[in-house]
């Protein structure tokens, strides 16, 4: 059952495409995702020489599953008649996906390809904002109405459907278009041929709004547990569906931006391995700057307190460890908070039982923690590991109280920030795990110095 | 079409229950998704009076989608025969997905309810391992065989099938119960009556083995763009299928808990809100501690140093600037690999090229950050804003140099020890970023002072 990958591989690179025509094993076909993957693990000249060799049906199936950028240099490479017909006789969900990704003078280009009829619906589907429903609809499937008979529905779908996987569910509507339900095709199959549609409708559907976000899309999949979903304008008129397969795909990189902004990167737009290196180091570069701008406030805040540095050299040895905590329970409160808004389970109306919990978490673990500290330098001093004087007790206590302030301010701080950003439309996964980090640093400075101020005012300060 | 959420959320806190019965707008049944919502909105006490009135079938469709603690509350407050019919009688995958969060004297509790096919059933799921697909398989399926024609097999469906989404495909399977294809319900439709089976099938079918992990069958589903999938053992025997709806759940999870760990967090067992305060406390403070006591080397590295200080309390100032873009640096080079990986986009053997990349990319970034680093203390030193000493230029190259050092170390670490976890068969993202960039703190430390001691030496030093 497996495709022999390394030798169609081997044997494509020296120019033999038989390998991806023949049935595997005189038992089956080469599914279209494994042609692409090898396709994709090949150098693109070579596989669009491959591709090349293809018949139209092979084409279409093949083409969906390539990267963008194949894509791209692929159509270029085809005459323009060929090109033409491929991108006319796509499913609409992947041709909206691919045009999606084109900018400028290269999609108009690539839009003149299109009949005037794709064309047209193109441009108001690009019309939609960037993130919603319409960049994923499939604009091909199956009407029926509801005084059919169960019999005649199937005919009508032998006749007007091809096999694909938008045909799971077919959809019925009055005579204007308007959606009144959707009924799954094995409901068809299990019930009397002599039976009224109407009689096997269950009255319930969930519909998207044309308008709704992919985000949102992907909470009624969720929700529901559906594989296929209908689309409608506020009209209530049916535009097309939208299948799983593009939901799952928006879930993935949902999650993927937002583990990247956690990390303090943006978003890529395309996979590690295929992004070039200076946009990647582009992406990079940016929030590192942005970070150690901010971080060099930390250089401007120690500044100030340079006086009491030099008088008291013990204070700068516990400057990495004090900020540290801060910025990692900061961030620790960031992505619980950051997650539990993007699965829904927070908003912006939950920010004082939000608050109240931080707070108190801060406070217990910013305990736990100076309470280590504390420890350790009564260790080392008394087990003469290092000296750190004679008002080593008094340092201990700075640590003690400075770690439970910074603490408390990182978990605060940390949850905080993203509810307010949430509540002013910014993606909160921006205000991400280091920047909530890089702020606590720099506030934590000036409470650790103040406390040393206060508490070693006299002896050593 | 909308579900009168508040409406009927303050009839059932009032006792009244009849909202959960009534059709919506008299067009439509009450999706179960919402019923489930809503309990979970209510104290449990309401919920489980509320679920008591229901209608078997209701209880039936409503219990899935309720969270496993309420699950348990409620199994608990029904009569013995009720609780043990409804887990009889729930549909397998809901089942095991159930018990596999019970353990102990809970999971024998429970296992008692179940008569004797569907214990035993449980017993060989719970036996494969935590994540392989048996945690989610299905074992309602319809098998039709290949001589069969259309209409003989619909007919086959019509007599063995209830109306639910396993029922979207049907298995062709040999006497023996081997695996010969599948076939999607529509191609029933689309074909005629008359025609065989075996005319129809198309040869190619993906399957999963039943000790597949599930995050095989996350690829799996992504690449061949399918809604379920059947399960086989090692001699392709049927034994069930796997749906879409339980896999994104997967898929989910999967990624909830990178965030988490990213976050430095031990993955939550529940969301943010439903986990009880003690218990998430312990999450983080687990590796909050962890990572103060690797913190609790950097002012151990510092005392070695106590002496430069006190000599160049500068050298003091720069200190979190230096060691957080080791920080920032390293924990982006861990994020990018550690999601690369999670996507199979990248795996050991591509360490060679990644150590290449990112030793490159920590050279820019180094230079582009210690150039602006230079700047900073030139520009300050030259208007006055701050003075360094009559050495400043040394201390602005100290500083360039440092942050080269420290970005190029931050990247290679922070991209070499998600690779290296891997290949010890360690979740790479238990490496999380707070992790590399602890570590990077601490060796920033020493790559500083000792390019400080180079340059100073006979100067400041």
């Amino acid at each position: 059952m497996n495709f022999p990958f390394k030798e169609t591989r081997k044997k494509i690179l020296s120019g033999d495409f038989s390998g991806l025509f023949r049935p595997v094993k005189d038992t089956g076909f080469i599914h279209p995702s494994e042609v692409a993957k090898l396709f994709i693990s090949i150098p693109p000249e070579k596989a669009i020489e491959a591709f090349k060799s293809f018949q139209t049906e092979q084409e279409l199936k093949v083409f969906p599953y390539l990267d963008v950028q194949l894509q791209k240099k692929l159509i270029r490479s085809l005459t323009k008649e060929r090109a033409s017909y491929l991108l006319n006789a796509l499913n609409s969900d992947d041709r909206t996906i691919f045009y999606s990704s084109l900018k400028g003078i290269e999609l108009s280009n690539f839009l003149d390809l299109l009949d005037d009829k794709n064309r047209s619906d193109l441009h108001k589907l690009l019309g939609y904002p960037d993130k919603s429903v319409a960049r994923i609809i499939n604009t091909e499937f199956v009407t029926i109405s509801r005084e059919m008979s169960v019999g005649e529905a199937c005919s009508h779908l032998r006749k007007f459907h091809a096999d694909n996987d938008t045909a799971n569910v077919v959809y019925v509507v009055d005579n204007n278009g308007r959606l009144i339900d959707d009924v799954p095709i094995r409901r068809l199959v299990l019930n009397d041929a002599e039976k009224k549609v109407e009689d096997i409708l269950d009255g319930y559907c969930t519909t998207l709004k044309i308008t709704d976000s992919m985000e949102d899309a992907v909470e009624k999949f969720k929700e529901y547990d559906r594989v296929v979903l209908p689309v409608t304008n506020d009209d209530n008129i049916l535009l097309g569906v939208v299948t799983i397969d593009d939901v799952m795909d928006v879930a993935e990189q949902r999650d993927t931006a937002e583990i990247q902004k956690f990390g303090g990167i943006e978003q890529l737009d395309y996979p590690y391995v295929k992004t070039p290196f200076f946009s990647l180091l582009k992406k990079r570069a940016g929030w590192l700057i942005v970070l150690f701008l901010g971080e060099m406030l930390t250089a401007t805040a120690m500044g100030y307190f340079d006086k009491e540095i030099s008088k008291a050299v013990v204070l700068a040895l516990f400057v990495p460890l004090i900020i540290s905590s801060g910025g990692n329970s900061g961030s620790q409160a960031a992505t619980l908070i950051i997650r539990a808004m993007a699965l829904k389970e927070l908003s912006f109306k939950d920010w004082w039982y939000v608050m109240r919990r931080e707070i108190l978490s801060g406070l217990s673990l910013g305990v736990i923690l100076g309470a280590i500290g504390f420890i350790r330098i009564s260790v080392w001093q008394n087990l003469h590991w290092y000296n750190y004087g004679e008002h080593w007790l008094l340092i201990a206590f700075t640590i003690f109280f400075s770690l439970i302030g910074i603490v408390m301010w990182g978990t605060f701080s940390g949850s905080m920030i993203p509810i307010i950003l949430k509540k002013l439309k910014i993606d909160p996964a921006t205000s991400s795990a280091p920047f909530v980090a890089t702020l606590v640093d720099v506030t934590g400075l000036v409470i650790y110095f103040n406390i040393a101020a206060i508490l070693l005012k006299g002896t050593l300060l």
